[in-house]
């Protein structure tokens, strides 16, 4: 019996997040409806409350899928490592759904502190293999021991950002190049 | 009649367009609900639509106020024109309004090509003065004529909005110093 129970509480919390996510996919945070979810899922909104406390919950619990997992790459130097990462990333903000749904978590985060904690920790997993770079070149001497990593990554990373959101320039591979370049330039041992 | 009658609409139009603005500082584009627009300002949803024939009219209207005028600065040099534009864009994504709303413009305009379009233009007006400023820069043999304004801007401009929107990390002197002189050189005649 309770195992039974157990597994319809798992299937209604798979069948609401699963609706969470497509509407959060096709609308962003603020197009996702509770009351939609209810319906399309067949759950009802009290049990979605009794899983979830509240709707920033459930929109968390979605969110933690929109990340794609990156592993540091090793070709033993800063430049090629930022390159590797960068291009990675300038295909992705071209192409992956997260690309034109982060938007809505950054505007949400500006007015809901659980949403601006789960951005934080989104955040912290994205730059993970960015840091570990840096890390690795200042190992190396590449790179100063005391510059900062935080601006070598807002050299290296915000134009890419800015062209998608902002100008909505195609980030080509001159940019990409610069961008590694003027960063690396930046925090290298002369 | 006619003169009253126009007087009661300008009227109407005034504080529909007050109460949207309101709204969007206070909650971004997805927070301005029309019903709310109507029951606050005491004016039919039905003359709200003989106005604005659709939400995004109305709201494109309200971001028109957002932007903030600058003017290009002419100090003789590239690099200190961009200090001067970007310590300001800095101290104003710091402390003003359009740096917590915008983002909900670039998610309106993710899904909604009249959003997209207006986003488009306010990011125009927005550029203006540093296109000014490298124009002038190039005329003066400073940077290479054929360097692309878009790259040289993405460059200054991308740490910027990448501290506030996404590492959340205070933009101080040493990252906008950083900014502009990776930017310069990276367009410079050497």
């Amino acid at each position: 019996m309770a195992g039974n129970l157990d597994k319809r509480v798992e299937r209604s919390k798979t069948v609401v997040l699963a609706e969470t996510y497509r509407q959060l996919r096709e609308s962003g945070i603020s197009g996702v409806s509770i009351d939609e979810v209810s319906r399309v899922s067949g759950v009802s909104k009290t049990t979605i409350y009794r899983h979830w406390p509240s709707r920033s919950a459930l929109l968390i619990d979605a969110c933690s899928r929109l990340g794609s997992v990156y592993t540091a790459p090793d070709t033993g130097t800063l430049r090629s490592d930022l390159l590797a990462l960068v291009t990675n990333l300038a295909e992705q903000l071209q192409t992956a759904t997260w690309a034109s749904v982060y938007p809505s978590i950054i505007d949400a985060a500006e007015r809901d502190p659980e949403i601006a904690a789960m951005q934080s920790e989104l955040h912290k997993d994205f730059m993970a293999p960015f840091h570990a770079v840096i890390e690795r070149a200042k190992e190396r001497d590449e790179v100063k021991r005391d510059s900062s990593a935080a601006d070598l990554i807002a050299m290296t990373l915000g134009p890419l950002f800015f062209c998608r959101w902002l100008s909505k320039a195609v980030i080509d591979k001159r940019l990409i190049d610069a961008a590694v370049e003027a960063a690396v330039k930046a925090a290298r041992i002369e």
